[in-house]
């Protein structure tokens, strides 16, 4: 976060928000993760440990109610008026990849605590509960399981999943999940989150792609969380052979066939597009065999991957079959073989429209301009809204990407969207659910 | 070579040849270079220097008389009846590439010897000087240097090619010459072949692709040798970001790049056909980056190599311009940026027209079918061709390419080879020059 302290209105209070507690909540968390380029908080290990250990601390000096569940997740609570009513939940992961951002996740928890600390100190108490929720986990790129902590929320984690392995220590989920204090022991009987008792849940999310600092907008009201379609092991399997002493009708040229694959299917992305519809389509690895290849010789082998996002179910569908047709030609055409291999994904989450709408109109109040995206990436709020609860999410400018040491969030941007998140628990809070 | 004595005429003397000597020596040569899976003869090593050895001792048998040049190529020559005429050249190279064949390269050259002694056996003595040229060092697998053995013949060979390191050994081509027996100080005064002493040099070689198992031929008359344009170290740089998070309009997917590049390079090739030109189009190695590619983030980075061969010098240059005018169009589209790196390749080269006649004439003689065809690979001839001297190629069928351990010669393909270019020789040696 570029701190600009000029741009931060000093006398603010509607909506009232503790910009300071975030400050030294981001620095608490860098200083816990620098691995002496970017982040590392790793899950279930010392980074993202420690990080749950300091808002807790935070979370206790506040006063705000502390419960952690069989696996760690961290709920921190300001009680409502009406403690009957369902509460209204925000927060996000403080996990990152190897090496990752600062904000990547931690923005989205900070945002919460900054909140509530602002109402606290303004002397605000919400109709409902208001609980931030430090989820674990949230990185796949330490277990291969996605969204883990918001799964074992909901009583969705399996016990496969509990036996998988981190990519450093090599030690399982379960040992990882002791170790840090939880119970994993308890995974089948442990109290589940309750999607009734909850009335919504809001992530702030650093925007991982360049769509506001393309369309010149601070924030972005997600309208829905792509799903995927992805083989992420296919494999074109042609014939090795001399290149200048093989004709092209003897050929079977597993590159010529991968790329005519690849331009075929972008082909019918860009008609997708055509028609209004919203998508990515991605090549993201792609290779010969380093020992067999040969600028001189015909290559008989590419691995590559096949990664498909959309909001749109029927979509992900549709691009499978021309994933099919596409095989299908480039198998007569070249003479080759194409094995997709497993087919993996996820089902897409649509957010709720009238949390949309609900943001949407804070962000007006407090005139800050908010466009409405598809997430292309994937989410602890998809989980929510995949397990019923009304889910909604507002995205932070953000340069560079993420899951790298340049992310870069102005504070400013920052500093809007927990305003209009604030101004938005805050109309919700005194309106009857 | 598949043995099948029955196909061999026991008693056929017009034209003679030798073809127990050439059964002996592919099994001598078999045991100096079998590696346990293949053939293994390094240039100026223990493989090739052996086999010269033995090519040697059966030409001092046959009572040939024998030269060697500075750089060890070895000449076995039947003296003619009129020695002042110039020579006729046949030979190859016997060195292999690693864990390679038995008969790529060595075919040629014991054709030759094959020929002499059933020439002497015969008591036939040709009306001019007949040589076996066994060449050295064809394989640029172990130098990075192409034709060294040829090239050195012709005064060619520039002292920085000296310099070059073997890639096992890590020592100097200069070292290994001198440890061979060779005299590399002697490069720039030792007496050269003069092209126009040299009459013909006709080399017979394995296919090294699958023209002549496809059109069930068992000879090809080569009508010219492919020259080259290689981009090896070709680079499209785009922008790596998140594959979900990055719309189709913000991307710079050097994966998406690359395929258009290459579909669009093939259409290329296609049309060309279409027009009856003859050429070959190969990427042989595409890859994107190990360590940064993943199947969820745009490529930043795809490495890979061009291979284009045709016999036709214009066809080349209108290739090249093609990849040039695809390159642009990539760089708009996709907004990276294609570094095509250093341009190598080399010229076409075209075979004598009278003397494939000539070979066309004795395979007709000898009622063996013979195709007319291009070497997309590189050979010696090239080098002769290029040096001024009239020069010709006949192919043999053979399965599964070169450069292997499955190289597959039927024994009596290869006779038919042998007594083509023997009765070839035959009749150019007793019609005057």
């Amino acid at each position: 976060m570029s701190a600009n302290k000029d741009s931060v209105p000093e006398n603010d209070t509607v909506p009232m928000i503790d910009i300071d507690l975030a400050r030294s909540l981001f620095d608490e968390f860098h200083a816990i993760g620098f691995d002496g380029l970017g982040m590392t908080r790793a899950s279930y290990d010392v980074g993202e440990n420690a990080a749950h250990a300091c808002l807790e601390r935070v979370a206790g000096m506040l006063g705000l109610e502390i419960r952690r569940d069989w696996a760690l997740n961290l709920f921190m609570t300001l009680p409502g008026r009406d403690r009957s009513r369902p509460a209204m939940f925000v927060g996000s992961h403080v996990d990152t990849v190897p090496v990752g951002g600062n904000f990547d996740g931690a923005a989205g928890v900070i945002a919460g605590m900054a909140i509530l600390s602002g109402w606290i100190k303004a002397g605000f108490r919400p109709l409902c509960d208001v609980t931030v929720m430090a989820i674990r986990a949230e990185e796949s790129v330490w277990f291969p399981v996605s969204y883990i902590g918001s799964k074992a929320a909901f009583g969705l984690l399996t016990e496969e999943s509990l036996a998988v392995t981190q990519r450093v220590s090599g030690r399982t989920l379960r040992e990882h999940m002791r170790a840090s204090g939880g119970s994993p022991e308890a995974f089948r009987t442990a109290q589940r989150l309750d999607p009734h008792q909850i009335r919504c849940f809001v992530e702030l999310h650093i925007e991982q792609g360049p769509v506001l600092i393309g369309t010149g907008t601070p924030l972005g009201i997600v309208t829905g969380i792509c799903g995927s379609l992805r083989y992420r092991h296919a494999i074109m399997r042609g014939a090795y052979a001399h290149s200048g002493a093989t004709p092209r009708a003897f050929r079977k040229d597993a590159v010529m066939a991968t790329a005519d694959f690849m331009s075929t299917l972008q082909q019918k992305w860009i008609e997708i597009e055509a028609e209004g519809e919203e998508m990515t389509l991605t090549f993201g690895v792609c290779h010969t065999d380093a020992d067999q290849a040969d600028f001189s010789t015909i290559a008989g082998q590419v691995d590559f991957s096949v990664d498909v996002r959309s909001r749109d179910h029927a979509l992900l569908a549709r691009m499978d079959s021309a994933i099919h047709d596409a095989r299908a030609k480039v198998e007569k055409t070249y003479g080759v073989a194409l094995e997709l291999g497993p087919k993996t994904g996820s089902e897409p989450a649509l957010m709720d429209a009238a949390l949309q709408q609900g943001l949407r109109e804070s962000a007006e109040a407090l005139g800050v301009s908010a466009y409405s995206m598809p997430s292309g990436a994937g989410h602890d709020s998809a989980l929510f809204a995949a397990s019923g609860v009304p889910t909604a999410m507002i995205f932070v400018r953000n340069k560079n990407g993420s899951h790298n040491p340049y992310e870069a969030m102005d504070e400013v941007d920052f500093v809007a969207g927990v305003k209009v998140l604030s101004d938005f628990l805050r109309r919700q809070s005194v309106e009857p659910a």
